[in-house]
């Protein structure tokens, strides 16, 4: 049997889909994308929509169903989002209730599905840069920040931008921000660079979600924004009944990192 | 008769050809490439055109002279070198000896002309995206310094690299950081951001060459390989005769900046 890592994203995800793997999806299924997953009642649908039109770098939607109930995404690969996402999160009103490896007994005809970029697709284009990403190389979940940027309200979903952190040398920065303008929907480039009061974080050793990471003398840390802000969003807008997937615990598609290059 | 700033880039250099015009470039017909101008006799030219091939970044080679003795550079339109830079400074053995209005008496069938990129193409753009450029907003010079980021060498061509530095609030630091990044061939991005020890400058307040401007708090510099690099190459190599424009004193093209924007 092949190791996880050897596995094709389809081969991943029938492996998830029957059970047998249920681990983070970190580092698997190498070159391509994997997504956030939010799952609403379609009366929700609208609204948060327009939260990812209007807030593009937290939210960047990559694909979403086609229409109530329906549980698959095609253009990610042949995908049953009831069952192919590693690790499940249940809300009701805003509140997480419960994790769960499926959500087939869950599943309602009138669910939406939305699948949204995530920071694994640039941190590759990064490394395959030659840049020290610093959460990968110390081998720990990114730092991420709630800032006192705000979103864009729409309707019941609002919030301030939820960031992650990843400090590097000046020269390194610099190539950071063009190779991430490249992704714009897998959060794009970063959205601040430099002091973290300046949006609010009022102690980059201590991160509201993740881990800390090292921040060498002369590294200047840059903030993208991240894919926990429409967690937050959720959070406020408390829809009686919301489903994500656990954070690291993505959907694994079978769309190639460098099909979302924009040059 | 037309103010200078409605004339075409060909009728601006009619009117420095003919010695009716000899102030400074700045701001002159807009959307059009300037350059800086190196004028060096033949034997010296394979050098100085490998020490551009080796930092393009300082120094981005538009166009040269087809041959020794050729006057013209019909790349960037009809062009006489010999007369259509509004002031031109002169160098023996690398040391300045005058600046005079045309070198019709001291070209040489053994001279070659080379136009390198500027960049007020990039101010340009930055502008035309909205951003605050603070050297032209204050109406001064851009500050520029030596720093301790050493060009490659070519032969007798070495030195230091000389950057200028306009600052940013962090945001518009990143949008700059994109923007520059289209136009590698004016400078391209910003080779440092932040700290101006980290490349060897003392004192941001007081440049080596300009005028210093305002850093507001909570802006961060970033710093760009500059034009006037070439020059310090070209003391230290101190050919016998050297020939350049005189700093704001550019060779005005018919190329469009956008000609130059690579995606």
């Amino acid at each position: 049997m092949k190791a996880q890592a050897d596995l094709s994203p389809s081969a991943l995800r029938e492996s998830i889909r029957s059970g047998n793997f249920t681990g983070n999806t970190s580092g698997l299924a190498p070159g391509y994308v994997q997504c956030n997953i939010v799952i609403l009642p379609s009366q929700w649908a609208s609204d948060f929509l327009r939260f990812c039109q209007a807030n593009p770098r937290p939210c960047p939607l990559i694909a979403c169903s086609a229409a109530p109930g329906d549980a698959g995404l095609p253009k990610l690969g042949d995908i049953d989002i009831r069952r192919d996402v590693p690790s499940y999160r249940v809300f009701h009103d805003g509140a997480f209730v419960e994790e769960r490896a499926d959500i087939v007994d869950l599943w309602s005809d009138d669910f939406m599905a939305f699948a949204l970029g995530c920071s694994f697709s640039f941190e590759e284009a990064l490394m395959g840069a030659g840049l020290d990403v610093r959460n990968l190389s110390e081998n720990v979940n990114v730092p991420m920040y709630r800032t006192n940027i705000p979103c864009e309200k729409a309707g019941p979903f609002k919030g301030d931008m939820v960031v992650s952190m990843r400090p590097f040398l000046p020269a390194d920065a610099i190539r950071a921000i063009q190779i991430c303008s490249r992704f714009p929907s897998v959060h794009g480039a970063p959205v601040h660079i430099g002091d973290p009061a300046a949006i609010g974080i009022a102690d980059i050793g201590s991160p509201d979600y993740g881990d800390s990471v090292t921040v060498n003398d002369g590294e200047l840390p840059l903030y993208w924004a991240c894919g926990v802000t429409p967690q937050v969003a959720l959070e406020n807008a408390a829809p009686p009944l919301a489903i994500t997937h656990s954070p690291g615990y993505m959907l694994v598609t079978d769309m190639l990192n460098t099909e979302l290059a924009i040059f």
